[in-house]
């Protein structure tokens, strides 16, 4: 299978929990222009796994399910029973639902204000930093006093949430600022699977 | 078990998928004041679902997830295989981080710019039309020319994308000028469940 990627998306969470779950993938740098990529996914989005189907599968969040599931030994989905699953899902589902669209206005102001003088786009961007903060205030609270995002063990919302968090560095107020994402990080940072994607990924 | 909702919000999904999964629940109305509901939820959002733990459990999605895996008989979620899951978590995936958010600027621009004037808060409006527009028309090819959002059977994404689309009304283009969406309506519109739910959120 072959998933397709941009630099600094959230594609490169899902490139995280492929190498994690050891399975055999390729990856290639998404050319949203190109006539192949709009074969691959007529939306033109990353992340897009082709498993080999009529069309590639997207959603971040469908394509950690797909890896957690065919990769049931690198456990990297939610505990084996229905509070474990309700919590996993509530969890995936902020970071989907919350903490990935609060920072939609930053990187797009322009889709947020027909008025696309310098001065609207700022304002735009300004009031994203608190919405921003909102989110990375409650991920802080979710991962706690441990190193991880549920339940303090390797899973897929690691990736997804390091991954994303990393976009603050372009903001105000930086992931170093909150206590438990930075030790997230930290953790992060050491784990040789991740550097391997950073590199590769910007290469 | 209590569902706690507002009405007109997506709560009302989990309500008709609660019905619909003939779960034994109760209901009340969330009054975000409230210091009982700040103890249900502190994050005083709705839906949150009351099963008797520590805290209530939040985001639409995983309600979802948590009543249709209580409830095998009702077969309101995916398919089983994959495949299946595959396809289903993308359609939810988008229903929650792609649908939903693109209402969010509508229903309140003082959040996407930091001039509040009604200029201002009136472009951030317009702009959300096109957003709108975009997940509603990508909502109305997921459809297709079935009556449902999944595999063309009742499941619990026909309850959420009902209930976000109407929200369609106070714009400019509401979901009667999309052809597969009013299907789905008028087929929802029929549903008894659906009726009630709507009928006792209102009162």
């Amino acid at each position: 299978m072959k998933l397709y990627y941009a630099p600094g998306t959230c594609a490169l969470a899902c490139w995280i929990a492929l190498k994690w779950a050891k399975a055999d993938f390729e990856v290639q740098k998404a050319d949203y222009a190109s006539a192949e990529f709009k074969k691959v996914n007529p939306l033109a989005q990353v992340p897009a796994l082709d498993i080999g189907g009529k069309r590639a599968m997207t959603q971040a969040d469908a394509i950690f399910g797909y890896i957690v599931e065919k990769h049931p030994e690198a456990n990297l989905g939610a505990d084996d029973n229905i509070l474990g699953r309700f919590e996993y899902a509530e969890t995936m589902s902020f970071l989907t639902g919350d903490f990935h669209p609060a920072y939609w206005p930053f990187f797009g102001p322009q889709r947020y204000t027909v008025d696309h003088s310098e001065t609207a786009l700022d304002n735009v961007r300004k009031a994203s930093f608190a919405r921003i903060d909102r989110v990375m205030t409650y991920l802080d609270e979710l991962i706690g006093d441990s190193e991880h995002v549920y339940r303090n063990r390797r899973t897929v919302a690691d990736a997804y949430a390091f991954i994303m968090s990393r976009w603050s560095v372009r903001t105000p107020k930086s992931w170093k600022e909150y206590p438990n994402i930075a030790r997230l990080f930290a953790s992060m940072e050491k784990d040789a699977d991740v550097q391997a994607v950073l590199r590769e990924s910007a290469a």
